[in-house]
């Protein structure tokens, strides 16, 4: 790829709630950055870091739909599972999250696509957890690397 | 109905976190207070106050299902909704949960059925929200008296 212009990811633990909120924006319109979070084809393609190869078990993104998939890295896998609570195209993802590792940790989840004008959007995400313990347990896992390096590739293949 | 014998319920607002946390212990084994919560035709005899009527759109009780009902009282409706993140059998549900009146407040909410032995469950219900405002309005809003009433109706049941 060249030349791909990349927005800064910011992360932010709330100092309230046990709750993370990632807010990037694409220089594409809504429609496009919500298809590439809700076609099974296209999030194979950027969800993660580069260093794993993710695999769908099913992903039925609609209002009372459910998904798992899988990342894997040589012999290890990581499976992850939800359910979707509410859809709203180009608008919202609400929705489940568990890393099968931890299978009774929990998050809900929050997808906002604000439409910026000029084929840009930002998405607001968070994600909620029931203590501050395991919400400070996920920033300290590594995720702003996974997340910032998923987003680069977002904007590679909205580039295309 | 005579002699039921009736648990207290105890309701409390964690203080760290803007979560609920419902207690209750019940005369019933595991097996048939989970049945009592998870088939359609046993939820609609007690969820909920005794003046409101229950009606189920849909209740598919399983990991990945969703669910939805109405309660209705005269002319009022009200709705609710989620998906069913985790269902494991006499042990656990782990859902979401929105009052139709204001859909983007979602809750995530997971009950777990405790085996107290001698055919008795203490059930531990947390409804997690992503505000304490959020949370304190939805403990003032009066919904101690529909779960209290609820759960007594259950009692009912159980003891049939």
């Amino acid at each position: 790829m060249t030349a791909t212009s990349t927005h800064e990811t910011e992360i932010v633990a709330d100092p309230k709630v046990p709750l993370v909120r990632i807010i990037r924006e694409f220089d594409a319109p809504p429609e496009k950055v919500f298809r590439a979070h809700t076609d099974p084809e296209l999030i194979v393609q950027w969800l993660g870091p580069r260093d794993l190869t993710m695999t769908i078990d099913h992903f039925d993104c609609r209002s009372g739909g459910s998904y798992r998939y899988l990342h894997r890295r040589g012999d290890e896998e990581y499976g992850f599972n939800g359910c979707f609570h509410e859809v709203r195209p180009s608008e919202l993802i609400v929705q489940t999250f568990t890393f099968e590792g931890y299978p009774d940790s929990v998050a809900l989840e929050r997808m906002v696509f604000e439409d910026l004008g000029n084929g840009r959007t930002r998405i607001v995400a968070t994600s909620l957890v029931d203590s501050f313990e395991g919400r400070d347990a996920f920033v300290a896992s590594g995720m702003e690397t996974g997340v910032r390096e998923g987003y680069e590739r977002l904007d590679e293949l909205l580039a295309r």
